[in-house]
């Protein structure tokens, strides 16, 4: 790894550790925070503070993707934001699905925090015949039967996994088939992934462990 | 639950990097199913790659907190689990509560995955007096009012907030109010902490953000 702030090459993405652009994410959501309060510049040693971290780990992070700072200025903050966005692919609009609208599937449709951030959720899926043809947040639910019909009509690659966990095979398996690249999984399962899907996973239980390590260790 | 249940480690917690942490929770969840799956060790070098980190790493994080590989053998899978279980804090089951029955906090009320790690929410609160009295996935809805007798009664430290954005400050003060010393935060929104009240925030669109990084890379 090069400790170097100036690093001029951006790396095989391969090659950045995961830490490092889930860092991002974090600089991404407070550096729109200080736009929003009229910000329009920030040093690392302000931005990284705000969140935990020093000002060099910011700037060697950052350094992974290019030259973002300003002698004597900082990071511009709108420029950084772009810049982000770029680097992680939300500087689009992505249109995604959500598959299952149990108590979940409908908590995910009324999060505001998808849309915010560039993913509009288009269309949902279950196979209750009850909630076919019913809309949720202005958003349709359709049988999963026309999963690969809707997939296409709106070129959607992301997906939202909101299903049982028995049933999270199967589906992984059928959103590949209709071009799905990439799940976000709530299901507490270990899935097989189909060649050119990838997985991210949400287990909320670990960010409740990492919130009793802080209230044990009082820090 | 009392402060004395509470373990003081070496070094000083608060100089561990957060990013050792959260591993110790994959760690920690990988252990658990390897166990599950009838093994009863398992080197550093098998640990880290079903992770996708190096040998190294595993062994780098756990020297934070000490020795726990026999030469020849590894890990003992049940023994690594209860001492990540230590130091995370939860060697102990965690009675929790919910703030907010709307979408989110049913989903959350279901969710498998807390209880799997010894975190059991005893209560939900809410505003809505036709929701009050009622029970979700059998734990009662209480009036937010009567926090402070339930969170006393319950020696409860955790509380996890599913409410909307706009109430989340006003809910916060009054949960430290009533001795609550940790949250998790759905809110997307920047809460001021009051004093002995640690916040672990879950912003859903980061991980939507990492999934279409790693769609738009391909790796």
């Amino acid at each position: 790894m090069n400790e170097s702030d100036d690093k001029a090459l951006t790396p095989d993405p391969a090659e950045i550790p995961a830490a490092v652009v889930s860092r991002l994410s974090l600089y991404l959501r407070e550096l729109q925070h200080l736009l929003r309060d009229g910000h329009e510049t920030v040093s690392s040693s302000q931005l990284g503070p705000l969140l935990g971290f020093s000002g060099a780990q910011v700037r060697k992070d950052l350094a992974y993707f290019g030259h973002f700072g300003y002698p004597g200025v900082g990071y511009r903050c709108a420029e950084l934001v772009l810049a982000i966005r770029r680097i992680l692919g939300t500087d689009r609009d992505w249109p995604v699905l959500i598959v299952g609208t149990g108590n979940l599937g409908r908590a995910l449709l009324g999060y505001k925090g998808f849309g915010q951030q560039g993913f509009r959720v288009v269309a949902a899926f279950d196979i209750d015949p009850e909630r076919i043809g019913g809309q949720i947040e202005g958003v349709p639910i359709h049988h999963f039967d026309d999963l690969p019909a809707i997939a296409q009509a709106h070129a959607i690659r992301l997906a939202i996994l909101a299903v049982p966990a028995t049933a999270a095979q199967s589906v992984v398996d059928r959103l590949r088939a209709a071009g799905i690249e990439g799940i976000l999984n709530f299901a507490p399962v270990t899935l097989t992934l189909p060649p050119g899907m990838r997985q991210v996973g949400v287990d909320l239980a670990i960010e409740l462990e990492q919130l009793s390590f802080s209230v044990v260790n009082r820090i």
